[in-house]
């Protein structure tokens, strides 16, 4: 079976500002995924800030295997109540990846622990990619380094927890280097947070930039079964412990009873 | 300067139930920070939840270096506007050093972006810790394993991200291991989660025990400078670049605007 | 195409002792290839010590997408060279996954660069293991735990570097606990460390430990192409330099020379 | 007491090459260690290539906190007994520094276990160096970022082992990214890789680079006891066992024997 992919999209911009919706007229999720629907092994759909509950309904994140979200501007407009329906799928296996100024989104902030603040300026500069590690499924088919003519700068420090294994670093004509692939796994989730895409810019026209969003979705596809409850935190009794052993000293909790949270 | 650990606990156990009030009659609070403050270079005092504020005031979290949390049945009663005040100092480089049920914590679930859940049983049966990482300073004047006769037990999966380094693991009778030393960095804050400590057992009165505390203690301490804003993400003008360069292309933002958030 | 699997075995104790040949009549090699045989992803044959170049030619490893390796006795008798031959193909992308004492082995010590030492003891004691890394590809259809009735006992400290993901603990009966699955990346290849499989006991012949070596396969198997040359570090002439600069100060290289190695 | 280090240097280009002699008349290794022994709680010292057993013997490297390497031609001259030592002296608690070509030495090489290769360029052209740990001891008094008016190129992928955390990054005038700061521990020994350092420039003399370097040997200065064996796997006998167990199944090994390696 295909993996099946969201692509979330704030989807204000595209609305709002004549340059992006010429950049993107089908809005930027219409544009990604259509570059991961150019691969046969994905069936990639989208949802929006303005659906109900975002379109990010339990039944929609059952289906799906792995979420891509773009944000900017409306960070604040996500219910908080999604953003956790979205992190215990995560949890339970669901990938996810988080792109550009997704690095400020509530979701990301909340898987992460961290503030994940960066310095940044808008000037269409260029963008250099130098691939890190070699061999790395999410490099796949890609040459060791890449570039995007016009793109923001992001610059460290990013606060970011370090990560399993960084991919990717960026150049950038104005003199900032920065960490632009990051992999994380969080419970049963996999997690890569990929720096390239200003609104105002073509970059998810861009064949290279599409090669990685397609790695990125195999590789944080989990094709394990969705954990049930990702919170669970069971007792075992004692009498059904594993080597024979006998209760001693002092207790505090009663047979059966349900730990504290 | 010693270092100055302030020592938090929710402080409910010991004011209801006889046994713990028996093991630990000053609170497990006060039997911690006697511990950390025979060592020459801490100073220790104490918080609690029934404090105003929980006793974390912003001007106690910058006054203390390295923060340390106990709790186990009041997570829930954490005052959501602390738990904030709490990470930023983390992120600003508060060391903090989480206990036992500590794992299930309002600050140290926000701070690892995991479900921090696990398996339990209390039959106060035999512990056994193991240190990994021969040479880490969290493990000085230790041998490479010591005993406490009774504890409660946690078992694997343990749902935490990965840490930096794994320092300990943990042998239960009834047939689990767990991994009970785990540190973590969140901007410039050093984590440590130490695993024993059941409130019904006198396991903070074990000079084991105490002296990974002590070790913890110096090694969570960052002695740069507080960051005065963790969260910070400053616009770097064109202007102003390292490199000259010339803006280029659309742009979405205005000069000097703020980024969104 | 089915992923190629070399199992090597130093295949000494079979040939040498009567219970180890008991237990495995057709070697350990050949009771883990049939193992690995009854995935139909995979196509695993064999390789020993006793063949010429210990079965492990340029040929044969670059027709090997996974190399697992059993060792004990001989460690010292594998020649340096197919060390060295076995070390570039996994920086070029082979797949490695060690078992048990190969801990000890040529191959594993130095792709580690640490001792890789630890405590045993050979007592037949029970050992079970514990998932650590919820949804982790090794531990795919596999329980929380499942026990091995008679095991060698490893201990820690165990002397490896800090792996990128601790999959695996075990619990002993006599009292230890041990990291058991560790997962490395050096270069372009995937390596992992799995510890059971005493050649006195039926280890290999267990339907648990047979998931996780097809899963290790699967997992440790990089589909990109082998690189040419893993050690290659190309001078870049200031001609061909990405941005256009100009050379300046002293310089020690003459135009086109080789680096220093 | 004081931190004591051993400035190590092959001393072959400040002999031959009239550039580099004028820019380190001492040697890159005096001028180290002069920038080191600044402050007060270091005591650097100095040993080269020439010197019997290249200056390392078994008595200085007991008298070694932290051993810094400079070497770039003559790598091939370096004893293959002396790099064993210097191996056991890192498993057993001493701290080491590589500098810039050091990533091809021979220790550098066989403690990461990995090729260590890169791509390279001799052109002057300018190196930025940007903090992406923020708070990291290593970085201690450091801005966020700082140049190097003329360096020597060093270009991704960098092919060593994922680190415990990045400390650096670089930006190159020519257009490539670098990992320039980079922290491993093997063994008990903590390990750092620091990028810049072509010895035709004044690299050494510069303040940033010397607190770089400063700050690097307190951090790598681990001051638990020396391990005296790193390397020791002992047998731990049934009758020795923490819990009580009996042997049990067949065995091959005779009681009191030593392993195999």
């Amino acid at each position: 079976m295909n993996i099946r992919v969201t692509v979330w999209n704030e989807n204000v911009h595209e609305r709002k500002n004549q340059i992006v919706a010429s950049v993107y007229p089908e809005g930027i999720h219409g544009t990604i995924a259509e570059g991961l629907n150019a691969d046969p092994a994905i069936t990639a759909a989208t949802a929006t800030l303005q659906e109900p509950e975002h379109g990010l309904t339990e039944e929609k994140l059952v289906q799906t295997d792995v979420l891509f979200w773009w944000a900017h501007c409306a960070h604040g407009e996500v219910a908080d109540e999604v953003v956790e329906r979205i992190c215990n799928a995560v949890w339970s296996g669901m990938g996810m990846v988080f792109l550009h100024s997704a690095h400020f989104s509530k979701p990301f902030k909340r898987l992460m622990g961290s503030p994940c603040n960066l310095t940044w300026r808008e000037a269409g500069e260029r963008e250099r990619l130098w691939i890190t590690s070699r061999g790395h499924p999410i490099t796949a088919g890609l040459p060791n380094h890449f570039e995007l003519e016009n793109e923001e700068m992001y610059g460290e420090p990013f606060g970011v927890p370090e990560p399993l294994e960084t991919v990717f670093l960026s150049w950038f004509s104005g003199g900032e280097a920065f960490r632009s692939g990051l992999t994380y796994r969080r419970g049963a989730g996999n997690i890569f947070y990929f720096r390239p895409g200003h609104e105002t810019y073509p970059t998810y026209h861009d064949a290279n930039v599409q090669r990685v969003l397609i790695n990125a979705a195999k590789w944080a596809h989990n094709p394990a079964p969705r954990l049930s409850d990702p919170n669970i935190a069971p007792n075992v009794p004692v009498t059904e412990a594993l080597e024979p052993i006998e209760e001693r000293g002092p207790r505090l909790h009663q047979h059966g009873e349900e730990g504290f949270r």
